[in-house]
């Protein structure tokens, strides 16, 4: 703020500092095009990177001497260079506007950003296909409405997740290539009157392609929506685990113990062992879901090109980031540590009421009509229930009294073979679970590769390092 | 609702009957497979096909009983079917629950709306690079912060807004392909345990895959978020564009003369041409966001597999749907017709500070660092507004006060030199902005193909009618 | 739409309809108004009167010409008056403009919601407080992270919803009072160049005040967002309910049986009784925050006074409350017609772990610090668990090993001694909850009349009628 | 954490902070009344209350060592209590846990919060008050759909906004009301088992009521929703404002001219005055909607009754009323500060076709019904603009060619008759908006108090010190 208002209203120091890097590799590409261009002396373009790479060096020991009134990043590092190096300093923001630069340098961010995430997801989605390769015996009940409905294997639910997983790798993929765009060259709006290189700038960050248009590169935040969009719904699908394992380490299912580190006890209760990681997982998708409405929101009706208004799309993308990274290192972690109670489970899912749907399947197997069978087997159940009974009790004799076509292959129904007859292709059926398994190993490997191959150039290192990171974080934690 | 409580409270007949062509489509599918498969009888099949086809005909022509007591249009066309063909009938729900058929028809939906939308976003583009094409000369002020910064021309303008619906085109693209898989056979949520050949349902039906997994596939709502959060970032993108066409049409900036059809009188103020349908579609961005987030939030923190809760999905969308559906053919028919005043607009592109970022350019170009050019030109401008003049209005030697680096080449700096000297990649150079505009034409009819290929099929055809839809509407109002 | 745009853009007569009985009564005061003052002919006001009345009884008998081309409410019943009595139809909007209409209807309708809205919270919380009267021995298990964490009254648990539900009665009063201005008068914006009486208009509709600002008062709908808000918050409750009702008649936690009308069987799976109220009611919150989002979207930026946006206020406020006051009801009827397990109920709340804090408590009350006692209670508590026994198992001698404070008294520690032992205000020690429930029955009825009386009028009349037709339902339910 | 995971997942200490001095009040209220009841010994409270305030200066003085190791605010405290006081500190969480603790500290800190707003809404009411007394004679445009409408007085428009910060208040005040319950004594949900004088706690703290059920009191998160609605809320009229000081700020309206200090440069275009503190207040809208979206998410479907997920409530509602506090200081000060060009918008408010409502209105005073005469000024507009003429050119009798009811009088309608003309309560006219300044003088003073005393005690002190500390940072900037 140029006066003496209400301070720190239009300071981002606090946050933007953040991007230091990303400002510094972009000012150096451009200092050096300028150069190469004859634009700017070569010298002085040497001495602007020289001056830049100190003050890199600087921000990382944590020896840079951040100053508000200066009030964003930008500003911060063009002083020091001036302090450092002098009048050259002032030719870097030739050609340049901080409308293409904070452009800029947001877009490397979302960019390393999608590859972290990435890297996370197929770490994740590699310790999922472990877990079903390793569960692949222990079955629990199926559930809709959250009541008993089939039995089914863990390794088949917990696959479940390994594709939704899936779908967020691919919109994370998406996000990183729409964001793969470089506005340098866009100056305020309307372009530059200088002989710029823009391809030869994107080369050296990076990028495979250069904005098509001066006025929306400037204006344009799509790339930020698209990873709060890709998160929010990554944080919905987590909610949905984190719901899922808050409900199984309950006192009621009782089908899994969650690892210490991941659980608390009550200042109050000393028996709790309550799974708070779990919940907080599930609770931050709401931060997630307001940060993509709070950018939309403040997108929304603004006229073209850079207005002010757009400040606002940092801390909102840099939460979301930051909250969706930890989450999923915390709920790979989780399901890499939990205990599963197999006997618990399987209990579960031999209660009786949980075979009825395989008692109707065998009469419409015998050829009645689906839907009469349905009709049969819910009276049958309705009247066993009354009587204190499960339907699995019955006898034969007492079946046939409600039909004749049940015959002595309805006594050998059970958990296993109600699984096993689902034999379908994504159905639960133990030998359909194992392949999915194997191909689930195969894929978290393969989408690893296929996603750091699509980043492309520096990205892919790190699409690596935090698919790393996160297995060995969990791996440390006893996985 | 089984019983006698709140009325309608559980119907959704009211909204679901929408989905009664998909609902058939899957349904002969499925029969004619179990037929193929030795599930059911063939004669049973062909009187349930030849049934749905009757009723199919029945709705369309709006002769079907439709029953809310029923509850959804699943049940409606089943027991009508009973009606018809009696026992048969029975046989259709072998091997399927409503969980997976619901899950079916939501997604036959959602692909046939990204086609439609597709075809709309194609359609407009091509609006967008005729308009472009047409008004090359039209000069109009380039803008940051709502204040004027530098003339660019009008299709460069509108160029932008062509960058952002290409990029709408990519999102529902890739929606469409995510709703890409075919969910029968995962029956309730287990799989079923008939022998069933779901590959054929989905090339039946035009997929291209088969759900991997049958818990994920049955409780998987991401690809109705996706198009939401597609249709979300698209009516932010019309939002702007209302927003400009509203700024346009006031008296104040008087650029341009909207079509008599899109704007209406007040019932007070005779003289009143008012903007409704730019205003509309500005205000109905907040229905796009709201149904996003409606969703979002349903979804959190589900447990695994189907609950009763995901019926909220289906009126989220297709109010999403229809509402973008409408607003891209307003916006295109907006511009398609307005009336440009160029003088107007040139004009205000003449006024004096516009040139200042010119000015500066050329003393940088004389080899004066920007920083320190920047500044002079401020204090020239400052001066200048004081005494109640324009920068332009300078004489060489008065501008040499300020700087010995001035010479006459200033003199010659204008509207036009100051566009044309933009001249990079994405700038607003007269030769740069006419070689964008061909790009676009081609690329406008180029993107249809794409699209139409990349959902293929009978999607195809309905992108292209969707598109001719739009351009024919858009030709009718005179554009 | 003026001419021959995309059909239907600008039409809103398929929801504004529904603001018919609002729209006639506004008209009716406003043109006996301008009679009594002289602006249009006592004559004229009568034919007025008479038209709008039997075009009151045309819509109500269903058998009103509704004319899509003539867009809205206001222009459908103008147009039919002008039908039926000719040029004096031409008088009835002067001193009026579409502006002022529309906000006086909406400001009539949403004190009508909240009139309903406050019926049926009223009618909720005396459900509750019967229950809560009812149920007063029942002991089950309060969750904390849905862990066990101490017994607690069912009646004291309910209570818990009174609460929420008061204070969601305050939002919907403070609603109906922030809408209580009558806008007739404020024109276009401006005001009005006749001398009208604005008082009397606002007393013949039940108004306590005018407003004070004309732009203000066609610009503002603060009232509608108040309402959607505070639906928001009620529906986030009532998600809360839904959450718990799920939960509560699952197989595993067993403690409700939930009425056959709320519950529904599945397609494939004979045997399910699904929550399907409970869950509707936990999706349709995703509705009610959208809603909220929506309106917030659409009048976020807009300059004054009246925009066309603002139409968009309708479909989202309608919807809130339809939703809400189906939810309320659907929720009020579930929790009265449900059946309890006091057994299971009891047999959780008595699990072993459950009295750790009642253990703990006996140290401190023996003298020992707090955090003392609960560190020597947790380390007990592992240790049982590690031997598969509960605290509860445990004999004094055992105990003393931990801690010489234990003593006899530690043995008479049960589920009636901790619940009793809470014997603070608003604790679960069943006199205080019995006088909770007593003071519950009182608030149900004088929380009703205070808010009949806080909104007066017809009004008054509203929130009882809804609170009464509530408690039919319910007893028409069975409960 | 209790092990070694994800580091800081689960830590709050970098935000709770904020929160120690409520935390420290309540710990000091509760052990003394834990004294007075006789549940810990006197001297072991004289010691905790003389060590927390040791605590509560070391932090005040930046000398406390934070911990992160211990996660939040409360463990941080009472450890450093421990250290300084040994085993005493123990008995302090007797009869308390960290369920009603938090909810204690977030409800003192809302009230504040509230206090602070209601400040700076009087205080800025208190701005646009004499704002409007000073710009009495100034007329401007009134808009609808951004078009020009009817002439009105700035003050007048200026107070629109008036009326919007009123409702503000109210809502602020009761939001304040519904926090105002004192949590303590609910324990972890159940109540506490020790002889709790809430009442006194209550008394000491300032709290008018002790919470009525514990299971409410440690889940309950309403008063953070009501806080982040009405600050949403707020945010929006502040948008509106914002989008207003954009537009007449631009060099097409040219209406008023922003302070230095709101406004920056650009860091290209050397003329620029970018209106940045109005569009930030604009943008950071979204912030609210968001944190709203955010809380509302989290809350949903939360079975009861205290979950980890509600530790999301924080920096939530932090950044929404730092937010708000900011922008309503900004805003206050840019209306204080801006410099009105009477001219310039008397100019825009003479432009002919802004009188044709008054045409009408001529025509309708001398008999005709005001839908023909509405009719015919809209002809003679039309016919005008054809011709390049404005309605005020045309001769009477050039205007009697359209209707022989227009006479002399007609020639003297102007910018001031029309205003005058609005003579109606809420109305334009001069009179009116004179009386209207006046009572909002006085309101903005009486309002201050009434808040105050509404809120009472302590937080009365705050409401007056944070509008004081308005008025005098907007008087330092030149208000």
């Amino acid at each position: 703020m140029a006066g003496a208002g209400p301070p720190d209203f239009t300071v981002s120091i606090g946050y933007d500092r953040r991007l230091y890097e990303h400002d510094i590799s972009g000012s150096i590409a451009h200092a050096r095009m300028l150069a190469a261009q004859g634009v700017i002396p070569a010298a002085d373009a040497d001495r602007i990177v020289a001056g830049l790479k100190e003050i890199r060096g600087e921000i990382a020991a944590g020896e840079f001497p951040w100053r508000p009134e200066l009030e964003d990043v930008h500003m911060n590092i063009e002083r020091r260079l001036a302090e450092k190096i002098g009048d050259a300093a002032g030719r870097l923001h030739t050609a340049r506007s901080r409308n293409d630069q904070v452009a800029l340098d947001m877009r490397l961010y979302a960019r390393e950003a999608c590859a972290r995430m990435l890297g996370r997801l197929h770490g994740f989605r590699e310790i999922l296909a472990r877990a079903a390769r390793d569960h692949q015996d222990a079955a629990l009940p199926g559930y809709t409405h959250l009541q008993r409905g089939q039995p089914v294997l863990l390794a088949h639910h917990l696959l479940a997740y390994f594709e939704m997983l899936g779908r967020d790798a691919e919109r994370f993929e998406q996000a990183a290539l729409r964001a793969d765009s470089m506005p340098l060259g866009s100056g305020a709006m309307a372009g530059s009157p200088y002989p710029l290189d823009r391809r030869s700038v994107a080369a050296e960050l990076g990028f495979g392609r250069v904005s098509a248009n001066s006025m929306d590169a400037v204006s344009d935040r799509d790339f930020v929506v698209d990873v709060l969009s890709a998160s929010a719904i990554c944080m919905m699908h987590l909610s949905r685990l984190g719901e899922e394992l808050v409900l199984w380490s309950s006192d009621e299912f009782g089908f899994v113990r969650l690892a210490d580190w991941c659980t608390t006890g009550s200042s109050m209760m000393p028996q709790k062992r309550n799974p708070d990681c779990a919940e907080l997982t599930r609770g931050r998708t709401g931060r997630a879901y307001g940060n993509l409405v709070a950018v939309l929101t403040t997108l929304k009706g603004l006229p073209l090109t850079y207005n002010r208004d757009l400040q606002e799309d940092k801390e909102a993308l840099f939460d979301s980031v930051d909250t969706l990274a930890d989450c999923l290192e915390v709920c790979a972690a989780m399901v890499a540590t939990m205990t599963v109670d197999r006997d618990a489970m399987r209990a579960a899912s031999a209660s009786g009421p949980m075979l009825a749907t395989d008692y109707a399947d065998h009469l419409a197997a015998r050829g009645m009509p689906f839907r009469q069978a349905h009709g049969i087997v819910a009276a049958i159940s309705r009247d066993a229930e009354g009587a204190g009974r499960a339907i699995t009790d019955l006898s034969l004799d007492e079946l046939r009294v409600y039909s004749e076509l049940f015959d002595e292959d309805v006594l050998g129904l059970g958990v296993d073979s109600s699984i096993d007859a689902r034999d379908v292709e994504g159905g639960t059926a133990r030998p359909r679970v194992a392949a999915a398994a194997r191909d689930a190993l195969g894929e978290a490997a393969s989408g690893l590769e296929r996603s750091a191959a699509a980043l492309g150039g520096a990205l892919a290192g790190q699409v690596r390092a935090a698919r790393d990171g996160l297995l060995e974080m969990a791996s440390g934690l006893g996985a």
